[in-house]
């Protein structure tokens, strides 16, 4: 309603329409900053406080619309009390979307309150019958404008008032509420506020990786292996339920200052070098290294791959080796000391020799970002999906936050994987700029009340809002102490509490699979003649491997909606300090975790299932499957013993088949 | 630095110069929407996140100005570790002013952290001599350009440092860190974030208030009060150690519709109405009401009570009765029913026939919001620097926020308080849009647990940001349960709790101090005969007065810098349920308030005093005086045995005379 006359020196009077509020609407990343992250098709929950001056009632709708769409989807929004708001959208497709919160008086709602008060104190007021007709109409009206069926009702409604306001009107109209809760807001007075969203392919939130050096999947010891023969494990590894293959960098290896078994300043002849000193005469980024085959080869293995249901993700390592051709094509590109030699990448006191790390602020800035735009581009354009992207924390937070929204403009189900581990601020950034998952700290979180907090601030507000951790019980960089001449058991408990605590896990195999145990030296978690720099061969018929314990696991992860997310999840206390429980639940279905965390002795002991959280009734019998045993047990909403023997099987995972 | 070169198509590539981050600045109310308050001279705490991608240190400082203002003060903020950083600054006059967090990379903190690390591991770097030289220079540039007289300093280090960097120069250097953070920023790099901020007088961070009926104020039982009765008056109310005097609307009362004694719907002729039902043929709300005095008479009154350090605070009732002059001049300032008649204030079933409400979003509603500030105008520029706004929750929002920027843009000191007895969020956000002090739930917060929780919440952030509490054990709408018909012992328990745990309280007297506690029905919080319908007279000089009572607490709270703010509020675990303790810290001052909840029996047991909260180490003997009883002792912080009688004091209000 446009108001023209205003008085003299009212230049900044606010509009006097009756406003409604809209505070604290969530989920926001950053004030604005960033888009809060969604998984398509998953139930996407906004809230606010909504409330207008006085006793005026107030109704809210949520509306969400991809970002370039022009009609918007639209749904009412629920009052939780104390003026709080919550609805839930879904996003349909991947990509960024706008929400808008939209809110407004209810001057129905808001009547009938005051009309049915003042029946009950036996309060006749003249005038209730007409506005009651009145607003019961317009209500129609609205109705009918958004092709409602219930407008028919409201009608009679409105004309039954006309003659007089009953109780038993008052009682009919509230059975309306739901189809009233429909009507468009009005628009004198409605108050709006925008959201940002960004959704993501369900692989963001539930995804399984295995990574392995190439060269060091040969089936025969006589020579290294090449694409070809991953491409023959391909079965393998589809077989143990994992759908990302991630590959360290598959690029040329540089000559100069190559570093020998050990990370050995030195190398002899014959030494491979670490994969993450990429560049050589054979080519840089966009190359494959000779050793391991060709481009061909390599299309051929994302070929093969995605028949299986699995995507090859490749390291995306910005750092050059002296040999890399960008050295000398685009020396600016590099730190220059002051005798006029490039720098080599350096976390003092350690140096790497064998890197020369990218000057992201180089004068020709704009070039070098442009160059490894085009190396994303160039793998995107040759099928890669998914890329897990090498210390990220080591460049340019703007370089990130515009390399993944481009990318994400032509192939947004491109998937990024942040390997920084650093510290928590600068791993969040990194996640609210565009990385779609984050390593964490997961290999340093050991006793029970290490890993629920852990879990409890990985799965809390504000993180979830864009941070989706992947855990790792090993990488080739971290062979963690909970490892380290642990032995088998040790293994399959840290197998099950990444599996079973986080939708995003990986692991670096065969060497886990295998159980390799055997650090550097005392004190480091470097491996013992690490793969990062010599090749192996792995005998994946061994019988010691937990190969068969990683294949149901993974089985149990595609089966159970609830280990696909890391909502629901909830720790269950335990008498014994060894013994971890928890359980996840989502849609109706519910797993259940306990591990022992003693990998040389029997640990027994009550665990309390908590009810509530397994959406049950105390003391509510249920049946659960442990998919490592086989077995199936009845359990109940209540206290549950356990005995978990490490040489045996140290975990349970159940999947809670019969809820009523 | 301009970077001229863009590559093709980079339209929107962000710039590439190293990124300082700034999160999470704080305090901020609303993503920035509001300011954030802060006293005139009280130290006004800022935080926020900073970090950089990689491994360079970072600096931080945080700036503030008033609005206008063209310079800034600027001071560094502190590294408290996981990248957060802290900083402090002063508002120097009332109003709204600025605050700029800056920060940019520490080139030289973090060489030198390098070249520390490289000398303890044995590591020449042949070009650190230089590189360490170039930085001090620079460093020392940065110091000279500030004035800083640690300049020398650095020129003489950097000479040093030329010939050779060694651990003890690094050391030296590490000593010049306080004098370095105050350089300024490197441009280059550097981020920068703004928050809003508005000081005020400190009056709206510790007053005492106190409200009188002025009609009731009369020492002679044969006529009702008038102003100059009060005006005799205050020198008992600056006794009582008051620095506010409030009183309820002074202007014409109506005669349409008034109410007779105990709200009864029908008056007899002598009743004398509800000051609230403003406006009658002797003017509307910038009038006296003849019957109080005249205008000459309230300018005297606010002449005198500033003599005594009191303020006179008028209520804002914006309301009309029906024989205000606006009902004639403006009626399409009121809302009109059907059949032309204009709407009473209701709120179903209740109804006020002796008022109508006006209507905020009429046709002239910039009519109706400009003749509301003239009201405020005219009163303010008779002196009046403080208001009581009578139920500001049923105006909108958009009024309030208005108005108040409007009275403070040509009176900044002006304080206003909200009397919004409703949900909480409406409570918050009139607090938010500019009220200096809000009326709280005090007066239903009755057990030891429900007062801690409250004061709590009262305390916490986000709503110490813009909410200042002001707690009134009663008003003359509210007799809460905790006094009625309870005695002396609950009026001065309550007196104590009012006035020790915040800062800003008031009590309604004299009936408070001379304890009337008899409800108009059983469960109703109205008094029995309440001044708002009728005249009394009151016998100041009772014997049962608290007055003497009164008069202690108040002059402890002038002594106390502690029991001054709502920062620093500590409770004490009691092993009795009935005793709640609690202590306020605040610039080297401590108080401790002990309260006997129980206003009938003796309540006795151990408060156990947590040394931290207290600033002491565990068991440190303190002296206390206790305010109350005029008694000293000894206590430490620890356990402190106590024993209250209501039938003599049932408090302790203990100043802490000797700190070490």
């Amino acid at each position: 309603m446009a108001r023209e006359r205003r008085p003299e020196g009212a230049g900044d009077l606010p509009s006097p329409v009756p406003e409604v509020v809209i505070e604290r609407p969530e989920p926001t990343v950053d004030g604005g900053r960033f888009p809060a992250k969604a998984i398509v098709g998953d139930p996407f929950e906004v809230r606010a406080d909504v409330f207008a001056h006085g006793h005026d009632l107030v109704r809210a709708v949520v509306r969400i619309r991809r970002v370039g769409a022009r009609r918007w989807a639209e749904s009412p929004m629920r009052p939780e009390g104390n003026d709080a708001f919550t609805g839930v959208v879904t996003p349909s497709a991947v990509g960024p979307f706008e929400i808008e919160i939209a809110a407004g008086l209810d001057h129905l709602a808001s009547f009938m309150r005051d009309a049915r008060r003042r029946l009950a104190a036996g309060i006749e007021d003249p005038f209730d019958a007409e506005t009651g007709a009145v607003l019961l109409a317009e209500a129609a009206d609205g109705l009918e404008s958004v092709g409602a069926t219930d407008a028919g009702s409201l009608r009679r409604l409105a004309a039954t008032a006309r003659s007089g306001l009953t109780l038993a009107l008052l009682d009919e109209l509230e059975g309306l509420a739901p189809a009233l809760s429909h009507r468009p807001l009005p628009e004198e007075g409605a108050a709006t506020v925008r959201l940002r969203g960004i959704a993501a392919a369900p692989r963001a939130a539930f995804s399984t990786w295995y990574e392995l050096f190439p060269r060091s999947a040969s089936p025969e010891r006589s020579r290294p292996g090449v694409l070809r023969d991953v491409i023959d494990r391909l079965d393998y590894v589809a077989d143990l339920g994992f759908d990302v293959l991630y590959l360290p960098p598959i690029h040329p290896i540089g000559h100069t200052a190559r570093k020998g078994k050990g990370n050995s300043p030195r190398s002899r002849p014959d030494d491979v070098g670490s994969p993450w000193a990429i560049g050589s005469a054979a080519g840089g980024h966009t190359a494959v290294a000779p050793e391991l085959g060709t481009l061909e080869d390599f299309d051929l293995l994302v070929e093969e791959a995605r028949r299986r249901g699995i995507e090859v993700a490749l390291d995306l390592a910005f750092q050059c080796s002296p040999d890399h051709p960008w050295v000398h094509d685009h020396p600016s590109w590099f730190r220059h000391r002051p005798d006029g030699s490039i720098a080599c990448a350096e976390n003092p006191p350690k140096r790497y020799e064998d890197i020369y790390p990218l000057d992201f602020s180089t004068e020709d800035w704009a070039g070098l970002w442009q160059a490894l735009a085009g190396v994303v581009r160039f793998w995107v354009a040759r099928g890669v999906r998914v890329f897990r992207v090498d210390n990220p924390h080591t460049k340019p937070f703007a370089f990130w936050e515009w390399l993944i929204a481009e990318v994400k403009k032509e192939h947004p189900e491109v998937l990024f994987l942040s390997e920084a581990f650093t510290r928590p601020k600068v791993m969040h950034r990194l996640a609210k700029l565009g990385f779609d998952q984050s390593y964490t700290y997961f290999a340093w979180r050991n006793s029970r009340s290490e890993l629920e907090e852990y879990f409890r601030e990985l799965t809390s507000e504000p993180g979830t809002r864009y941070f989706r951790p992947n855990v790792w019980p090993n990488t080739p960089d971290i062979l963690p102490e909970s490892l380290q001449e642990k032995g088998r058991a040790a293994f399959i408990a840290r197998l099950v509490l990444a599996a079973g605590l986080s939708a995003n896990y990986g692991i670096y195999g065969p060497v886990f699979e295998l159980c390799w145990s055997t650090p550097a030296a005392p004190g480091s978690e470097e491996y013992k003649a690490s793969e990062k720099y010599e090749v192996h061969h792995h005998d994946l018929d061994d019988p010691a491997s937990i190969a068969p314990v990683v294949a149901k696991v993974n089985d149990a992860r595609r089966r159970s909606p609830a280990l696909q997310r890391n909502e629901g999840l909830a720790f269950h206390s335990c008498d014994n300090e060894q013994i971890i429980c928890w359980s996840k639940r989502r849609a109706g279905d519910v797993a259940i975790g306990v591990v022992n965390l003693d990998p040389r002795w029997t640990q027994s002991g009550f665990v309390h299932l908590d009810p509530q959280a397994l959406g049950m009734a105390p003391g509510e019998r249920f049946r659960v499957h442990d998919v490592l045993s086989g077995e199936r047990y009845l359990w109940e909403a209540g206290d549950a013993f356990v005995k978990l023997d490490p040489a045996a099987i140290p975990a349970h995972l159940l999947l809670v088949e019969s809820l009523p």
